[in-house]
């Protein structure tokens, strides 16, 4: 087992697969980043290796050339690439003319906001999905080994053609991070008490726009097509939306605009039922979960008391978020149960003594 | 002090005025509603009373009515409504030709899922924001008065003019839901494959998407010029980002794009400067926290634990969020804290045996 660049995600890569007890062996263009990655235990540095898989982990930009030139350096090799894009790779591998039956693509979804080997972790991809991308023309042997690799990383595989990979995350991850920047820089020139009024709505939705520029760019730019495909789309509705706001805006008692309500309703309902797809934790179902909310102080330990004693009534949490009080010292924690143990826990609490916030 | 409408918002009212020591009375045009009301405790019912101040805690469409009327009715009494827009209501007071020296418009940011005198709770208010909005003619006396009012119930309040909160809640409400709800609609038809590839990112955006359609068309109808204003500036955003990504997807390898993927970077830029407005906790300048994420069983009582011990070693959490793995037992835990305590954090909670996650 062979990786070629051991930034981030090559050096985790390393490590995991060490840890599993592979045999692997490390090369990079930076002699230094190398040896770091030597250094940290992701595997050993040889002048000559034969390895039955080899793993290309860099920038989409090089990725083509590494993959072109591993293919024919180890002519009974599985080579994959963890690229975040995957038909712009299959498509310059395809024009480069080589025999690609050995080329599995593949893309670990297990970003970091900090790079280089220095950042690796033998558990990056524990839990994390890891989509296999296989073409046409893949010998499904060569499938299965990346899968075994991926597998043996902790990764939960699953598998895609390209072109659904590409718009699966351009729907999932390209166009939510745009959503979000967009929403976000509404807020850049408003005045500090309407900024002031922010809830917790406005922050879940923007959390994603402190990403970074460069990133995104290229991001965004190496899965244009599918990325504009699912905005344009977007752009659509939110059209329909601003006609039917400006036609309500000129008379807001007009009765005769049934028209424009519908399309506010349609669009607010059409995301119930986008939402209601998103799946559960563990990759279940989504469930609906009841909310308790309790007021909590604003001080070391008080959660933890809360969590302790929803611990002790044997209620699992399936979430918690935490709401800050604007302007006073205690916050609301909202614990997400199981429907059913939700007033159970309700009374529980109010007998403990927390007060129950509506 | 006397409250006109005895749903949610004024039946709280009633029940957080009353515990502050206020003489409340109540009216509706349920009989039903008031008399829960006042078996809950939110104040008395009475034929005859000569309030000081009077809240209309009525749906938007029927508030200016109640307005006008109970204005006439109480020559000597400061009115006050709580609908979440104020132009709109502003314009038929107008309209309507009555003196509104004595009118303070005001809007409490406490909104919940459900609704009723039922569902009052006293502390509804607490540690939000109260928005009010005196017009230009309002005598300030008569803000005070329901400035005063408002801070009894534990809320935090603020004044805009009703432009301003409408242009407010617009930005940092209105506009973000309905981008959650564009996001969340293009999920629908993906494949059981795709949607599994939802990360923590969309999950967050989309979070508001889950919203009640038949509320959400009364609240964008309502505030209908200054929601269009902002969605109009992020559709024209969205439009130039679409075309961007067009002319790169020709060719991605286009070297002479810089126009193209400077669009993306000043996107993403813009969002990461709107970001930053958004305030910390208790209203404080946002603070850049840094995350320690730990791994934690999906157990009952493993977050209880992580955070006791956290609590501890005397670490304030600032925030905390669930992570859950796809597929796997496990979660991380994402523990916000000052920057200058997440190294010794780390340590401490290594030294205690936790895995903290990359």
């Amino acid at each position: 087992m062979h990786v070629i660049g051991t930034g981030l995600i090559g050096a985790s890569i390393g490590l995991a697969l060490t840890a599993a007890g592979a045999d692997v062996t490390l090369e990079d263009q930076s002699e230094t980043s190398v040896s770091l990655a030597r250094d940290l235990g992701a595997g050993r540095i040889s002048a000559d290796v034969a390895p039955g898989v080899v793993v290309v982990a860099a920038p989409p930009d090089v990725t083509p050339r590494l993959v072109v030139a591993a293919l024919q350096r180890w002519p009974e090799a599985v080579v994959t690439d963890v690229a975040s894009v995957k038909q712009v790779i299959l498509a310059d591998l395809v024009r480069a003319g080589v025999a690609i039956e050995r080329y599995v693509g593949s893309h670990p979804m297990a970003g970091r906001e900090r790079s280089g080997a220095i950042s690796a972790r033998a558990d990056l991809f524990e839990g994390r999905a890891w989509v296999l991308c296989p073409h046409e023309g893949t010998d499904p042997a060569a499938t299965q080994v990346v899968s075994r690799l991926a597998r043996a990383t902790g990764a939960a595989v699953t598998t895609l053609s390209p072109a659904d990979h590409d718009a699966a995350v351009a729907a999932v991850s390209h166009a939510p991070q745009v959503a979000a920047s967009l929403v976000a820089a509404r807020l850049e020139h408003l005045s500090e008490q309407a900024v002031g009024l922010a809830g917790q709505g406005v922050r879940d939705v923007t959390r994603i726009a402190a990403s970074d520029p460069g990133l995104w760019t290229q991001i965004l730019s190496g899965n244009a097509g599918a990325v504009a495909q699912v905005l344009r789309a977007m752009s659509q509705d939110l059209v329909g939306i601003v006609e039917a706001l400006e036609a309500l805006s000129t008379d807001p008692h007009v009765a005769d605009a049934p028209g424009a309500r519908a399309v506010l309703a349609r669009s607010i309902a059409d995301g119930n039922a986008g939402h209601a797809r998103i799946p559960g934790k563990h990759g279940a179902p989504p469930a609906a979960y009841a909310v308790v909310r309790v007021v909590v102080d604003d001080r070391p330990g008080e959660v933890a008391r809360l969590l302790t004693e929803i611990g002790e009534e044997g209620v699992n949490m399936e979430d918690l978020r935490l709401d800050h009080g604007l302007g006073l010292p205690f916050g609301v924690a909202e614990i997400s149960v199981l429907p059913a143990a939700a007033g159970p826990l309700t009374e529980a609490l109010q007998t403990r003594g927390w007060q129950i916030h509506s």
